[in-house]
């Protein structure tokens, strides 16, 4: 039984965290912590974590923390993230750190985009980033993993086997991501009150977004040479999901047929990545409460592009369920155990 | 193994039955039918069920479903389902019915609130009303559960203790229900129609919806005498989930703390019925997607009423859940096998 | 051309104001207050205000204030609101307030369910409860309005002709509200945000909701002797509307139609109360933006019980819109002014 | 007083007409056809609409309406309409066709995407594209309007001045839309059923929805050169509103504010369409119900592209409001009348 504490509990990723750390046979929370809630119990804040009503939040002492868990899961805010991910890192335990903190491997970009330096550039360097699709290997042998973005797990699974297999001019690619409200997190904010998001639709953050380096970082890699794109995110008036289109310039002739069949190849052996028949389209509400990831592509041969989307649970694929995936690869486990509930749907 | 089959399997009760089996160790569904989808497979109408892409509908031929399973779950349409029980009845099968066919005890009463007779008085005869809080022991020793409606359990849950602990009069009893639109089932109506659900609260079926009769006869037996309500539904803009506010004079002053304990000692040993601390109330939201029951209650000093809460969701414990829950009991199995996930929130 | 200030003006009631009076040919807003937003355009808060775009909020400062408007709307909050309204009643001006601050002519209940004395017990002599519908010879000849709550209006619509033609036994009334969001007001609370209301169902405030006095006081005064009620409030996941389920024994035997006679004849003369037709009940979709309410009502024959319903747009015939309606009847307008437009569905 | 009628008056552009013409002072609907409604009275079909509780459904018999009014509105389905069109035009009387079927000039094209013949391609001749900040001088001396579509009007004047400028390469745009449901029609089809659309978020009919020839036809008549773009439709769940997200390769580097200044120079006579602040976007939120657009942009230097936004009420300046403001351009009224109404938010 391996015991897991998680640092920053009272949002949604770590309320996810639990839910789904409930259902792991092998897995169990010892600790939680929350500044703002120390000293209630899990189930004040989060009434639907029945099974958690025994569970007490703490400040976050990592001394005091540190002989409590053998994994330790980092939901904190970035920047506040570094130095906890750095002191678990160090005296030797596995750290899955879900902030942006360890995401980007050049401090220099990290700290253009978060307007902060990077104080822990050795344990930088340790870091894996961990989307098991693309670096299961390195996953496995990993003991600090940095937990992709929501926007940035959708917006790679979207394009990888296009930029893969080289059926793209990566110079040419537009991200348009559409999230659920949870994503902005849990906090008492008029922005994201009901009554302005209800009935709303709006893009935010245009071409400013900090998952922006952190997507061109990931296809770079794939390419093999630098990418950037242009990234808009949206607020959908809906509780989960990310449902993100993509398009980019064909650099050869291909029909939609055969573009799905590098996408079918591609992901042929991943359990949660399932790419759709032509003409079906991913849809948040098929991948709610899962791990799940759906993808679909067309080309559109009047202009020569393809336009490849794809559908996560921002707070399950793109969050806390990639998390507990990273926790199973590390351990050793079945990739899918405690990941194998169906999405909920309607 | 225990084999299952699913009468009925292409509306949402049948999808939801798929998605919990689908965590069941012990069970497998082989056989799924729906007369508008035979032919089509189930991830055709499903998207979301990824896991059953390999099981096909077929229409409904009893005969031929015979030797397929075990044990029947029956998600067909009222008076619909009345031959096919009693047909799997009597050839020595376990069923699980989840239309409105065999909850009412009385013929009469049937056919006064469902405008069609009852054709099988011997096997409703033999029908246990499938609410283990309630029925247990006999669900234990029953071959055909009669599983209750959605409103039914909502109402009876935020009921029982009042009555059995003779706390209120049940000449005065309101139950005021708000459901998800998934309630009203998948179909094509213009009624339910997103434009027209969306924004909107309205009552339906004031004073004559057909769960009035099945609540009143439960509330009866926990009575040991004939109790009358007023009922009215009403629809809500949400999925799923439903909200009871249930209201009635006491008969005797009573404070919150101490009606509230009344509630904690009925539901202690109950895994899936959560009474709430005093001040806090049923939310729908904490329950969605799980088998649990939440319930509070108010005492009103200054009028001498008490008032009653719960939450569903309506497809889990006021359906499907509870069907396999029963499923459970009559295999002798650990009551919550697949049941225990926590509900999705947000 | 009547000048019109608005005190607290960046509410979803004062912006609900502002749009309304945009379309009133014969009055005009010069002036709108902000503690907050002060300096700030009405635009920076209120993006589809278009046409305030040149007006700025500035701070309450009465004195300041007074001789900028013939006609003062308060949206202060309660207790706020006392000494502002008596500074401008008792200037000489009209002032029409949306606070509950001087809805309860007797200051004893008012202390004791908003926990605050009440300083101006001579002023709140002269102030008349605006409901047109009970009220209007007293309102044409006021110059001080309190604006009846968003639950009381749909409460007293929905119950006055059954109290009022002795219909019932008021001894026995139960009310069970249920209300959009936008009814908590505009405010950083983590309970209102999206992902906290939406999919969500549950009541609040159970027996203890500061409107309960209000209506008592007002359905007291149609009665002609003391009411107590029991009420309930739900929150539901969408903008705007308050839907009232109500339920009271009845005093003698009567048929939905005839009951529906009576709502039709004490309604016939209203421009905004609209009785529906037998087996039709209120949905707050079809009031959305508008100043109607929609009653509708039920007999029970089984347990000669009336279940009264009713629907309005919490922000319009619950607040902003009754207030114009009122300001129109105080200057001897036609009282549909700016209020004609008709609801918006979908 | 100028007669209207509505043929195809049951379905939300329909009923969105009545809504707006009842606030019209110079205008009266006199008759109004539905073949599904007909005999019943709009109320029954549209609750909301109070003030046509006298107005009957009728059969669609061009003959017979000839004489009853002096202004057709046709909301009928694509192809139903170019019948009764060619009728009314050619006895003389004013037509706005809200169907595609005269909006693509060329009827090759328009054979094409909607799969069946222009049977007047005389009368297609003589139909202006209502557009008024385009077409304002050709729709004032028209007798035949096509009322744009409501993606095509979100498009083009989010794109408008940016191609008109000359700011971008017209072979790089892509056009990534989001719609609320009520773009879906009012009909009975489990797909805009809310529980398959609430919660959800999809792509549909991607590279291939018709109202891409229609986009692709305006913008090329501004840019003077043949336009071909992507477009990919997504459903929202919300009830209306349209936002659209359009990319371009800019021609040569701009600043956002530069090009936020060739935006209001090209809107600054426009009384419904509002450029928004740097950092500002459209949100569907903030012009619900009501005749106005908000455009914004923002240049991302890092990639040389510029992201166009725009955000209307479908139902309103997407469909029955753009209307309206042709008929009043045609009659030379002021174009505003009946529209001046605010959006409602929230």
């Amino acid at each position: 039984m391996v015991k897991v504490a998680i640092c920053g509990g009272s949002g949604y990723t770590g309320a996810e965290l639990m839910r789904i750390l409930a259902q792991h046979p092998g897995a169990e929370v010892t600790a939680v912590t929350s500044e703002r809630s120390a000293g209630k119990r899990v189930t004040d804040i989060f009434p639907h974590l029945f099974k958690y009503s025994g569970l007490v939040y703490e400040s976050l002492n990592p001394e005091k923390l540190l002989p409590k868990a053998d994994i330790f899961f980092l939901a904190l805010p970035h920047a506040e993230s570094q130095e906890a991910v750095d002191f678990f890192f160090s005296k030797g335990k596995k750290v899955i750190d879900l902030s942006a903190d360890f995401r980007l491997s050049d401090p220099a970009v990290y700290e253009e985009w978060y307007k902060t330096p990077h104080h822990f550039q050795d344990t930088l360097k340790k870091a894996v980033y961990g989307l098991p699709e693309l670096n299961r290997k390195a996953i496995r042998k990993a003991r600090l993993i940095a937990n992709p973005g929501c926007y940035p797990t959708s917006a790679i699974l979207a394009l990888y086997p296009a930029i893969a297999d080289g059926l793209i001019d990566t110079d040419t690619i537009i991200v348009d991501s559409k999230s659920g409200t949870s994503g902005a997190g849990r906090k008492a904010d008029v922005g994201v009150s009901f009554c302005e998001v209800n009935e709303g639709f709006r893009a935010y953050a245009v071409g400013s977004h900090r998952h922006t380096p952190e997507i061109e970082q990931e296809l770079s890699r794939i390419s093999g040479g630098p990418v950037m794109i242009d990234f808009t995110p949206h607020l959908v008036p809906m509780d989960r999901g990310i449902v993100t289109t993509a398009y980019a310039q064909l650099r050869k002739k291909i029909s939609t047929k055969e573009a799905l069949g590098y996408y079918k190849k591609r992901y042929a052996k991943e359990a949660f990545v399932i790419p759709l028949e032509e003409g079906i389209y991913p849809n948040a509400k098929h991948v709610r409460g899962s791990n799940y990831c759906v993808v679909g592509v067309k080309v559109n041969e009047r202009t020569n592009t393809i336009v490849m989307a794809s559908a996560i649970d921002n707070l399950v694929k793109g969050a806390s369920g990639q998390a507990v995936q990273n926790m199973n690869i590390m351990l050793g486990l079945e990739e899918n155990i405690a990941l194998e509930g169906l999405p909920l749907c309607p």
